[in-house]
């Protein structure tokens, strides 16, 4: 097989450690020539549904890789490792719903594996770092051309484990979110599809006492007043133009905010 | 054309979103075989002039390169982006005054052109992440060995916006300068240049009445002591041996220092 | 000689200034087809015990490289520079006990060489950035095939500087070590090593008052719950399932800890 050139690798292993870089190092070990472009290690640690919610929106935009993801609490119990294969590349990861949204962005899972090749482990596996000694390698050795179904016995895809999906709710001129996150800019990304921002009208009320523009970009609106636009990951956006939508609303992520005409 | 080997890549995203390795992808879906060197993704949001600063005083130690830096509180709206010509290497962002002392540091504008190329742009462009979108894949077309003037109409270069330049006056004995940055170290680095030393004598007094000395590396006054020196980027700055100047002397970016013989 | 194909890369630079860029624009241009593993950047600034840990615990993960270090508060003072061969790989960085670990985990110092060839030097050398200047293009010319000796006069292994290796005593049921890092999950790594549990019982008490259980991962204890066991790097560490240790204990690096059998 052709295998795949890139490897993304997104953790909750912070770069104060050397974790990310030991990762790194098994990857170099197995498939030298394979390059990796890092998501991010700073998702809160044991977050899953804040690594899940940021593979899924940058997994679209990295060429073809394996994605390689361990936000993973479980490690060592019996939690699977799995490899999911999509047609537009592979994941790899622990099952505990990490990869799946990103699977979904990538076209939907097509076949799902347990990973159990133990000619794939690297070093004495400890019961603890599975990033650098199961998944690095495995995500390795796929993208230097290993079948997927290399990886152990195909796993019924409706048994991989599922987070909950964020709250939504759309009603006759209002659509109440859950916050999906909050940017490094103060910007906050509500779980709804840009395209229920439709009909809402230009007017608008955030939480019931915000007044808010409906935009397509920050100067839409003066310094200091609220947007509300579709972002860059196709979601229901606060923004202030100038300033912090998060200090404003004084939201976090799995807060519900509620939008609606006025 | 020949291309470049090397993208530098400078922004205020963090590394705790995706929004980095979003462009990364760009890059790498456009020229996979161009190698990116982070300058830094930690300049504060749209801290424009500080963008700019840590990218003059980083390009001329890199490989000749297609340096992307992207710091765009304007996203959206009419403000232009541009790709600068040096003798030195390609510069690629918003023209908001983020790409000049770094063309300057890297011989200067030879040609400018504003950024228009619609079979550059990737996806569906938003209108709130053009690092992403416009500026990444710009960048990666030029590594690849497009041609400046392909990026759209030239530009006439005094046309670009410009920063103010950070205050330093010279007197009699004396200097007075902006602090330009202080560094991990609490190193306090201004907008001086490190020739303007010369003459002020090695015993110095700052802000009035805080003893300090010249030198050229921190060992050159007892621990706890205050040197001043031509630091690594030619800059006058201020450290402590063993310690902290920008606690020392309370001071952040943009105040202005006053350093005189005593 | 053959060199080597990657270079990994630990200092105290921080990733919010433009230093560690520089080191890789002068490993660029020196060694354009060698790629680098960042290990850390975060080393807290001039801890020289955290990086020589840091840089131990990864170093033996990664393929054979040349491994760069900079955590180096005497830079332009009279301390040596120097390259460290060891059965697997190459270290360079300042003689202050920052290599010496990695080098013993890497099998032991073979040779040591004052670094002090003028030809490897990169542009006008600098009091205060050896990193730029002279560690990372030195780094670049071994992993480009130079050999070691080309660095400057032989130096003989024990004169080199060591750290004070960490406190470890080990007693009759009990044992007393030193507290090497804490972790981003707030896992308390201990100096000790494994294999000094061996003995000790699977019910322990921790500082006299602190209730563990030994076991081999997090879920081997219910949430809340501490643990001892042999962590990634096959020391001794405590970690709270679902929890911070570090936070439990409030202990820091450079404290004694006791673990005893109750």
């Amino acid at each position: 097989m052709a295998g795949y050139g890139w490897i993304s690798f997104t953790t909750d292993y912070g770069t104060f450690d050397g974790f990310v870089a030991a990762c790194h190092g098994s990857i170099a070990r197995v498939a030298p020539e394979v390059r990796v472009i890092d998501v991010t290690h700073h998702v809160p640690p044991a977050d899953v549904s804040r690594g899940a919610a940021v593979l899924a929106q940058t997994a679209p935009h990295l060429p073809t890789s394996v994605h390689l993801a361990v936000v993973d609490p479980g490690v060592g119990t019996a939690r699977r490792g799995v490899v999911l294969t999509t047609p537009n590349g592979l994941l790899v990861g622990p099952d505990n719903g990490l990869l799946i949204w990103a699977a979904e962005a990538l076209g939907g899972v097509e076949s799902a594996y347990q990973l159990s090749n133990k000619d794939w482990l690297l070093g004495d596996v400890s019961r603890t770092f599975h990033g650098r000694d199961v998944f690095a390698p495995a995500a390795a050795w796929l993208a230097a051309g290993a079948a997927a179904a290399e990886a152990g016995p195909p796993v019924d895809s409706t048994t991989l484990v599922r987070l909950p999906d964020p709250a939504v709710t759309v009603g006759d001129g209002w659509i109440e979110a859950e916050v999906l996150t909050v940017d490094r800019f103060g910007n906050v990304q509500l779980a709804a599809e840009g395209s229920m921002l439709t009909g809402l009208g230009p007017e608008l009320l955030v939480n019931g006492n915000v007044r808010a523009r409906r935009g397509a970009t920050f100067a839409d609106v003066n310094a200091g007043e609220l947007l509300v636009f579709a972002d860059s990951a196709d979601r229901v956006a606060i923004a202030v133009n100038n300033g912090r939508a998060v200090v404003v609303l004084s939201v976090r992520p799995g807060d519900v905010v509620r939008i609606a005409a006025r």
